[in-house]
């Protein structure tokens, strides 16, 4: 059964494979530069995607939430440790960010169910 | 000789004791919340202070990029991580961050100079 | 029979359960100041109320908008001056608060539909 | 068979004649002011749409992009000028931008689907 | 004596007299609609006013802040009443708020310093 | 004499040559690609800088406004066609834009007062 985190995933990639064809350089390159950011390099890459995450939800971004959800999950971050963060984007970023937050806590039950336990 | 960042944390500290005079139950609670969510937790607070700069970075608040830039340094993190931090910014961010990007690195190299090595 | 405003309800009451069993202090203490701003203080609730609205709308939060127009409509405030307030998040945010000034419009029309009569 | 920029616009159309009902005077010399805005005066409307598209996209909102999505392609604006008025918007606005860029995408291939050829 | 905030109000009069030179109807038109949204409507003038100052606080604009603050101590609201909208503004907004929040209290200390006493 | 514009390009190009020194590969990529954003291609590059000034003005940064208004003028837009960029940014970005309108209009005025005139 299919959740609405499985429906991103599949609308990301099938919107990506359409701008890939669209074959613009700087699009390209810039879709290059925002993979790199993540790599590991003086800073993990599994303290980067954290950064991302808080990043997304003071931008209140759900869509930037949820792939980087993802990627804090595959990291090896605890939910303990993700909804610390949460909170810290929640001072940032204040009651507006509420709703996200909600969003954002679903998202993270949704992909354990999907087979990704809390360590 | 004092320069702007130590400017700022005179204001700082002069307007919190202002706030502080005031004495409205929600803002001290609000204050008590912020500080709070940098403490050690699930999360160091090391990280935290990382996710606080990265999220101010983004949302483009030079005082509050100040104040996080003096946390990270104090908490040992080294130019090389804070700099590979603001690369996530820069890229979530957009060039809207440049210019925010470059009172950072002056920050970080005014407080250096202040007597704050990096490590 | 449902409409969008009822699931929204619906939806915030369900996740603010799950946020309530994941047991954050921080984030239960954060909770708590937002209820508490909108208490009678120096200023009264119900004009608090209306400040929250504003304050959604400027910043484009449409769950944040649907929650403060259903504060706004129970604390007794008509159509007449909730659009007055609209108006005034309208000239302050730009063109690009319209589409969520449309859908607050709707969202005001389905409260009063739910039975919640204009004065 | 309806799409999902159809259902935009059908929506749209519906709310502007409640708010026009509703027939507050601020509001609707804001509509006009809106509207008088893309005229052709000092620079040609078809340019101005332009610049309300990148407006659109590095504020983030889906409604008002494919609001200017439709302008653009009806005042004649190529699928590789668009696209490449969309890389300004994602390097000034940032990776957070990705998802309105994908969506954005998506609305234009949908409008051309609908019979709006490029040229 | 002068102080920044007379300076704020020195400045803005001298841009608004050569953005009225410019004479372009459109920004005409903008300004009259800004000025016409805080008059007395379905909601008070001073509401409105109140109502502008947070937007203008969630919003992160100092300049904005200070004009509605002088306008709201003008319009009769004290200081306590102005304090607890600022709290508002801070739930709503988050700590990335804090700094426009010390620069209100301190826009507000100056202002009743100018004569403009509290009650 | 020198004026802020003068001091603001000479602070930017301070500060970019320090961020050169610090030769992290991902921002250099990052800066490169903003150069190249606004280089001809599909559109033509002068087209690009007035969707990069109307971008920035709607993201309320003055130091990205003035960058982009002195790149407007080397590219040969007439305080007109700048005006009523201007005006387009004011709608879609509402009120919260007019102290960066003003900002845009005395930023204009004075790199016309260094000696490049309107056409």
């Amino acid at each position: 059964m299919t959740n609405r985190l499985d429906e991103f995933q599949a609308y990301r990639t099938k919107m990506n494979e359409r701008v890939s064809e669209i074959d613009h350089l700087g699009i390209k390159r810039f879709y290059n530069l925002d993979t790199s950011a993540y790599k590991d390099g003086a800073l993990d890459g599994r303290v980067k995607e954290l950064l991302g995450l808080v990043a997304s939800m003071v931008l209140r971004c759900n869509d930037c939430i949820d792939y980087h959800i993802i990627q804090c999950v595959d990291a090896g971050w605890t939910d303990e440790e993700i909804i610390d963060a949460f909170n810290v984007a929640l001072v940032v970023g204040g009651s507006i960010v509420v709703p996200h937050f909600r969003h954002a806590v679903e998202s993270l039950d949704l992909y354990r169910q999907n087979g990704k336990n809390s360590n």
